[in-house]
């Protein structure tokens, strides 16, 4: 395939540019001011977009973290690169710590191929994609990390169960609420403080060194536990999570002002974007908004999938830009190598697409959008349309202990609580008309029949042409947890393993 | 009072401002590009806003269009002004053709008041605000009316039922329907280019006068049956109520084009807000969105009275503004007062208050915002907090018809289908971080006892003082439908009327 970076009038002689992918954790559609968040707290991020260019259909791979972030650097779906689970039928699954399973070395990760091009790569925050030694992030194309493995749940007591550790490079430096303190009576933690002045190093850092980077800002403050820092608390009108949210956008305001400051501005393509849709179920105290569509983490509604989105690169996107590109995070894989000269592997299938004939010349390229649950392709996306071929929010069982993925929002026959099959019949939604996912068409409508029979030739191929990778995300062992990292005996931090008991995760959702 | 438009520094020497205010009819808060709406849309008034302020905490009156509109030009709550019924307990009413009640005499409204200070006034499009000969709008303070008196619904045959006339000041010159088509089939009609030919015209003429001008441009190409003009069908993503949302955001753009090229921009304060919110019972062909907020028209969640609106006024409300001002339709009434020099009546209670300290200098005044049905107060907001002491979304008799105000969502205890007293213990949400009404709070909080310790104080004074006026829409009667309009002989279509027949109405919801 052309070559696109450099075919849309890069200089070929000049270096790549500098790549910086802004990850938020667990943030909505409708979480930014230039989403239409009703309290309007995010100047930063809304300037970003006046800069840049906002994408309206932006979605993930996966409405869970780990599998959504594996899409990201592999650009493929984790139905493809092993972040999945066969243990049960279309369900999500992650790395919790006592996942025995990570990123397979098979995989070519983002930062692995963006060496090839000189690239120094550096990963701030939140991995997940596996925290046993062969998954380290810097065994898989990353040269230096500040941050954790997993999700910052806890605290747990360090002896029955060991908190998260926060790597530097190689070796663990310290644990999660221990080290790295949060206050979960207060949500005080300065976390993102400590995250914010590692990019600005970095970024300080590579300028001086002439070589190009990719930094992946992977933080976790709008991840339950909801923290900020002591100068952000309370300044929200949205709580504990505005204050999270205000705080990183002024975070994101400072690393853009230092490449302005710095003189990259113009040499460094920043995107902005969340990993899935918000945690309703932590909402509103410790979750987020997916504003108008339905349902939240954990679901193929839009609400689960469709993610906030900003292109940023002054001097080459043009300011103000709107765009109904369907984007996927996978396309940030593409559109990266695009960037950096590079071609994406041949010798796979790569579902990320490049996006720069959008982001720099305003196209719009057909392509459609899948909603996976496990290894079962719920829901597919094809225009405006999009049809379900299975419907389902949780179990009854999880859903009378309180757990709603959809609080407030009831779908007669599509939130439901019994794992609906479709396939003979999809549930069909004009997502341009009804983003809410609110009004099904009826099957006996013409646009109905026009609709499927594009969806249906769309969704029959990529079937036909699908090859499962191999389940990563199916065993768990406690023995496997962050017990003993590299570095924990020189912190005295070591904890004594269990003995080994893999058994299948268990998934409910 | 000061008046506040001389004080903040309008030179006492200059004319008043002319004042044009866009009324969108049943245009809920999500349907703009600038409040988030998916499709983004609407460029122009997206760049109004970019250019003038946006309140993201704009209220109407009462959550039905007559009601509002009479709100909005007498600057009182409808259980003032008369514009409510008593027949049943918290109920919406209006003005249809067989309404036998009006706006009062004793009402003094807007455009009366502005005569004083040399205004001329028009309106374009619906009044509203009865029918019947005494309501008529060149009675109440306007100089000339192009449009209607009632809301296009139809066509009926106009022999059992008349179609709604449309005026050319004191006579009829022709129906909707008949003489001004609306195609149900396809949504054509071409209403939204005459109402702007006549608003150009308008400001053309008065600006050749040198009077100062009060423009009222009340359009309904939003209000079930939508519709739009040829050029603009099929051009939204939304169907045809976005079309008709595209064709008025055009027609916006240029009569703010219009105002700059006659040189009068910097003298023309222009406000853009909405009657009520997106009539859900109608989407999603039909009708809006009111974005993340609860349920729609009718009701008084969030989602029926919280409104778009932009003010804009080039060199003298600072570009790109946002405010969180608590404002209403009412305050349109006393704002526009104060810009004219004038002082608002001293001899009755007005519920609007001056908004120009908010718009010109970016000052917060506390003010709560009471959505009343009928003659309940159903709720009130005292800063980001809102009290329920009533909730009913609508009966269950009509519910089971399939009439639903909040389609896909329920919150349970909420949204209710029987008629809800909270008085000794409302209930509480917190707006700021739960924007959707979705999560009541705890009844045993802190949070709760302090916030309802401020708002019933609030409450409790407003009830002390209030004096309801004789209500204008408990009788109805088909006699007095539009069969026989002034000016219908000229154009023989008179109707014969039936025998007076004068019923209470009936207000299902």
């Amino acid at each position: 395939p052309l070559c696109l970076g450099w075919a849309l009038g890069l200089a070929a002689a000049s270096a790549p540019p500098n790549l910086l992918l802004l990850l938020m954790d667990d943030m909505g559609w409708g979480d930014l001011g230039a989403f239409g968040e009703p309290s309007k707290e995010t100047p930063n991020l809304d300037q970003m977009a006046s800069e840049g260019m906002l994408f309206l259909d932006f979605y993930t791979a996966n409405p869970l973290c780990s599998p959504s972030r594996a899409a990201l650097l592999t650009g493929r779906l984790p139905v493809r690169n092993g972040f999945y689970t066969t243990n049960a039928h279309a369900r999500n699954a992650y790395t919790p710590q006592d996942i025995v399973g990570g990123i397979p070395d098979s995989e070519l990760l983002l930062p692995e191929l963006l060496k090839k091009a000189g690239y120094v790569n550096k990963i701030i925050g939140k991995w997940h994609l596996g925290h046993r030694p062969q998954f380290h992030p810097l065994r898989h194309g990353f040269d230096e990390w500040f941050g954790s493995p997993n999700c910052h749940f806890g605290p747990f007591d360090n002896r029955a169960l060991p908190n998260i550790p926060v790597y530097r490079d190689w070796e663990m430096i310290g644990r999660y609420y221990e080290d790295f303190k949060i206050d979960l009576k207060t949500g005080e933690a300065n976390l993102t403080q400590i995250y914010l002045q590692e990019a600005l190093d970095f970024i300080s850092k590579q300028q001086a060194s002439q070589q190009p980077f990719f930094l992946y800002w992977a933080i976790d403050a709008t991840h339950a536990p909801v923290y900020a820092s002591k100068h952000f608390l309370g300044t929200s009108q949205r709580g504990l999570y505005g204050d999270a949210v205000r705080e990183i956008d002024d975070s994101i305001g400072k690393i853009l002002k230092h490449l302005q400051k710095l003189g990259i501005s113009e040499n460094t393509f920043v995107f902005f974007t969340s990993d899935n849709g918000a945690a309703l179920i932590s909402a509103p105290k410790q979750g987020g908004s997916n504003g108008r569509f339905l349902c939240g983490k954990q679901t193929t509604f839009e609400g689960g999938m469709r993610e906030p989105a900003i292109a940023w690169w002054p001097g080459h996107i043009p300011a103000g830009g709107v765009s109904h590109q369907l984007g996927n995070v996978m396309d940030l894989f593409t559109t990266s190598l695009s960037l950096a000269g590079l071609q994406p592997p041949s010798d796979r299938q790569i579902d990320g697409i490049d996006l720069l004939p959008a982001i720099l010349q305003g196209k719009l390229i057909d392509r459609p959008i899948f909603y996976y649950r496990g290894n079962e392709m719920m829901a597919a996306r094809v225009g405006l349309y999009k049809a379900h071929y299975w419907t389902w929010s949780n179990s009854w069982e999880e859903y009378s202990k309180g757990i709603d993925f959809c609080p407030g929002q009831n779908v007669s026959g599509v939130t439901t609580h019994t794992q609906e099959e479709h396939t003979t019949l999809p549930l069909l939604f004009h997502l341009g008309r009804d983003p809410g996912e609110k009004y099904p068409l009826s099957f006996a409508s013409d646009e109905y029949q026009r609709a499927m029979e594009q969806i249906s030739v769309v969704v029959q191929q990529h079937k036909a042409t699908m090859v499962p990778g191999e389940p990563q995300l199916n065993v768990c062992d406690k023995a496997v947890m962050n017990w003993s990292p590299p570095g924990c005996e020189k912190l005295g931090k070591c904890l004594k393993p269990p003995k080994s008991d893999p058994k299948k995760c268990f998934w409910p959702h």
